[in-house]
């Protein structure tokens, strides 16, 4: 089968990225931990390969335990096949105390930024001993990402543009007259159909006015001749997304959206010029924010340049005015900065970046002017 | 808009529900609380009708703050007329610090059960007293619907019904030859094009001997005449979930799958049969299981009998061996025993049932007839 083959492939990869996580956790809590354990989805996916839920991971040394349910152990079984798979019968504190007892792992390292409180108590009680907080570990490790995953992403991306790319060949008759969610299920059904799992996150396509809402939800409202419609939209894809966003034309624009789309397209270049290994996020932000700021429309300028991307829409770092992270080569962000004018529309103009050794490396191929987004 | 026409609409039961949201914790804590924190993201949804994200909800009595950011500010104020927004500009904590300081709220009540430990302490260093731990409140009261979410529920399940419908009506030409996630994609399409926002969860397509696993992806491998294909779906509609299974035959059915069916079809009424007010989740399970066992496939019946639906495809209560809850009127589950054979396929027939004073309603439609399953 398919799956199996691929996990078998790919397996070294699981098995070093887990190598990784329990020296990393050593050395960072300057504990001798006998075990980590990994509760948040995304993480367990990243360490096993495993594509199920509900089930949390334990790593000690070169060893590894999947602790699932019967629903998934077939399935684990087959997409992981250097972990020890581990059916839990009752909940999931009980299974945690079992392997660690037949293991004899004492100190258990656990993600204190996904455990919750209730979660955190159980296991402590069934251990006898407090959990220790493992702090981003994964986050950090994650937001540098390996060849794979660029790959994937890549792969991602490229659904996404080939699904839009088609939608906007068809010309005016793919969007007027048409309400928001039809176009955007459409959008998505060209993205399954090209690949994809699933949409990344809920597909905005809002039309006219309802731009100036940054993550509005498409309607019944039809598109009009003359809207500007914004879309945002990626697909998922080996459990990696894709995530874009472009407003495309139906008829001529008005002078203030042209303008206001030559402002935000010169804040993306400024910004993606910013995206450099050791310059801080900060600063990339505000290299966008300025052009932005300068054009009059600074309070309008609703939110980051941009966001991690990868297992997440929104992962580490993020591009914001609050984040004290440096670049660093291999991390994969996106640069979209936008205008939003109430009653009026919005204007974001979102491409993926992955920072390299020589500087910004745009992943997306996408046009992104004037002429190329007004349809036909 | 129609959006916000909804809103205004629904806006009472929005302000109910918090009422005894806040007046339960009060009682639930002994506690003289200031305040409720919601942090689930679906009970946000489920007290102010808000379908943003990464914002969180303070309860006062009759007064009510959402506390988002800038992506939102305009959404959540078009949504939540009764509510205040406030736009937080840096970390959570610090802006649930700012709304308890300007409305004097002192001792405020969590959710522990989704909490994460970082938050906890984050949130109780900034308020400088620990949160009391507000333990499964909203989970029971979302476990009991309204008519409003029974409506809701309905709709989701009429919208899949009817895309499965659709593809069925196709006969053989729209599985056979097909692959899996492309028949997954056309189903999801079809919910789509039927109203669905989107998938309730990632649509299982299993043709064959990938029926055995319970929540298999679908992938490449093509559907052949005399497969048994299990087929999970369900739509999310106006933020509530469908979930049903069937499996759908393209040919002539192996005398093995035949007498499976036969039992899990009546291990299904049994189950059904059971779900009265006043009875154990517990008691309704092992009626199904009993069928199962008795045939002779106890050992492969590897999960529960089901699971509450509504804002969250799996919620509370389960109907399972490790249950200690009971049965009651509002609530609404699945019923879905499934037999599953490695190498073989499996069969599970799901629906979706809703407990009234006299006794279980079904809400689904679809035939579970062989003869209406197999294609033509």
């Amino acid at each position: 089968m398919i799956a199996a083959m691929q996990t078998r492939k790919d397996s070294g990869i699981f098995t070093n990225r887990r190598r990784t996580v329990f020296g990393k956790a050593r050395s960072d809590s300057g504990k001798k931990l006998g075990a980590v354990l990994i509760s948040r989805p995304e993480d367990v996916a990243y360490l096993t390969g495993f594509t199920g839920e509900d089930s949390f991971l334990l790593i000690a040394g070169g060893k590894g335990w999947l602790l699932t349910d019967s629903r998934f152990t077939e399935q684990a079984q087959r997409e992981c096949p250097g972990l020890e798979v581990f059916t839990r019968k009752g909940p999931m504190a009980e299974g945690v105390k079992e392997v660690s007892r037949q293991a004899s792992l004492k100190t258990i390292a656990a993600q204190a930024d996904h455990l919750t409180v209730n979660q955190n108590k159980a296991l402590s009680k069934v251990l006898r001993r407090p959990l220790v907080p493992l702090n981003g570990l994964l986050t950090r490790l994650r937001g540098l990402k390996d060849r794979h995953e660029v790959a994937a992403i890549r792969r991602a991306i490229a659904i996404g543009e080939h699904a839009l790319g088609t939608l906007i060949a068809k010309g005016r008759r793919a969007f007027v007259g048409r309400a928001e969610r039809d176009v955007a299920a459409e959008l998505e059904y060209l993205m399954r159909q090209g690949g994809a799992e699933k949409p990344a996150f809920e597909t905005i396509v809002a039309a006219g006015p309802h731009g100036s809402m940054p993550h509005y939800r498409p309607g019944d409202t039809k598109i009009r001749p003359g809207d500007a419609v914004l879309i945002d939209w990626g697909a998922m894809v080996g459990g990696y997304a894709g995530d874009l966003t472009r407003v495309v034309f139906t008829g001529k624009i008005s002078p203030q959206l042209f303008r206001i789309y030559d402002v935000v397209l010169k804040a993306q270049r400024a910004g993606i010029a910013a995206l450099w290994p050791g310059k801080s996020c900060k600063s990339a932000h505000l290299a966008a924010k300025k052009v932005v700021e300068d054009a009059g429309y600074g309070d309008k300028f609703l939110h980051s340049l941009g966001h991690g991307l990868g297992r997440n829409v929104h992962e580490w770092p993020s591009l914001s005015w609050l984040s004290k992270d440096r670049l660093r080569a291999g991390m994969v962000v996106t640069a979209e900065p936008g205008i939003y004018l109430p009653d009026v529309g919005g204007v974001r103009i979102e491409d993926v970046v992955l920072v390299t050794p020589r500087g910004p490396k745009v992943l997306s191929a996408m046009s992104r002017s004037i002429k190329d987004m007004t349809l036909r």
